[in-house]
């Protein structure tokens, strides 16, 4: 490459995640990074947009990094879209969200606005990967992955992406990685245990928990691969139909 | 069947919105409807869950009908798993979602609130469908959908549905429907245009717009039948992996 690439980061535990700053880190070392970023925490936002509210966006600094960045008060798909159309002056050449405090494996990619924001980016044409760590500490060590995150973006870049596809990649807790297996999703769901209590008024409310049960016994599943001290790899699509189902319904009489 | 179909209703307009209104009336005469639905609108969610904040779930009566009814604090997907695991005693037979007041075809389907409570539903085994009309006004004429919705929903509860599969159906804005039309996702998305403003306190604030962008010429989209003035059903899965892009993958330097 003549130039260097430009590179969007953004992330949904907000600006000042040790994730993200993790991996402003390693994407230094590749190209040109810009970072639009939410400013407090959005976990589980999945990808929902602000369509009846405001939207700030505010140029800071963070750290003495050589990346421009800037806070948002939107969505993780919000930055991505303010990125593309007000931030930036060129499409880039790639965009990184993450390294998620908790795993976005399986069913969690449907939940999560990690992989929201990389979906945007995909719809937008933009080669994108998500990144995660099965650890939810604020103070995970975030050290081992760098090198694995970087030979990624690094294929990424060289290869690209084919179009409606991008990357979710999850590391697993134990930093003693065996290596990177290419993966499908695994076919798992949280069943839930809805917390109830009561208010200091004498109201009902709820905390939602819930226990993670992977029903798939497959061993080409990012369950099985992050079980087994690989990182998983799985391509993503947002086109959601169900082709396989199309010649049935047919048949229905509608 | 022996027993009357137990049919969880709900929506991401809010609880009082005419079409989730329109939607209860066509479930009462097919079972027994229960309705858990976003005491407020919720659009634009997309698959948003609730994890940093308290949720309220409170019985209500709204209006005359037959239905069991409560509002929920919550999001669409809050809603779902609310309904099945602290308000039914029972999984439902099938759950619908909507009407919604906007098209929820194509890319939309990954912003929708509407979908996502669909989606929710089929990922804890229960057959879905969402329901959605081309008709952003609060006032819309949802008449003359019923014989469809009602339709439709026979065909599930009498064909089930696969399991990972559930239904995104769209009707055209104009009330002339040619009939139903089985699609596939067409390859659409937004273009946006941020509205860039200034707020009394000189602070820069946006608003996300966009304009809808059709790139799929294909005659077998939702988006093509639905401007030829048909009903549009396209079978949605939430396995979101890129089958065809794993044998790729393989020959990466990972």
């Amino acid at each position: 490459m003549n130039k260097k690439p430009l590179i969007l980061v953004t992330n949904d535990d907000g600006i000042t995640a040790p994730g993200l700053r993790n991996l402003i880190d390693v994407m230094n070392e590749l190209g040109d990074v810009v970072v639009v970023a939410p400013d407090g925490p959005q976990s589980g936002m999945g990808h929902a947009v602000t369509i009846n509210n405001t939207i700030y966006c505010n140029k800071i600094v963070v750290d003495e990094g050589p990346q421009e960045e800037y806070k948002s008060s939107g969505t993780p798909a919000d930055c991505v879209k303010l990125a593309v159309s007000e931030v930036l002056d060129r499409k880039p050449d790639l965009c990184v969200s993450g390294i998620n405090h908790g795993s976005n494996s399986s069913i969690n990619v449907i939940y999560s606005g990690t992989m929201s924001a990389a979906v945007e980016a995909g719809v937008e044409g933009i080669p994108a990967i998500g990144f995660s760590l099965l650890d939810y500490s604020w103070n995970a060590n975030f050290k081992p992955l760098k090198p694995y995150i970087k030979k990624i973006a690094e294929n990424v870049l060289e290869n690209g992406l084919p179009d409606g596809v991008v990357l979710n990649v999850n590391f697993p807790k134990e930093n003693a990685f065996k290596g990177i297996k290419v993966c499908r999703q695994a076919r798992a769901n949280w069943v839930e245990e809805f917390d109830r209590r009561i208010n200091p008024q004498g109201k009902v409310y709820y905390w939602l928990t819930g226990k993670f049960v992977n029903m798939d016994e497959g061993n080409d599943t990012d369950e099985w691969a992050l079980e087994n001290n690989y990182i998983s790899v799985v391509p993503v699509q947002f086109d959601l139909t169900a082709h396989h189902f199309i010649k049935n319904l047919h048949n229905w009489d509608l």
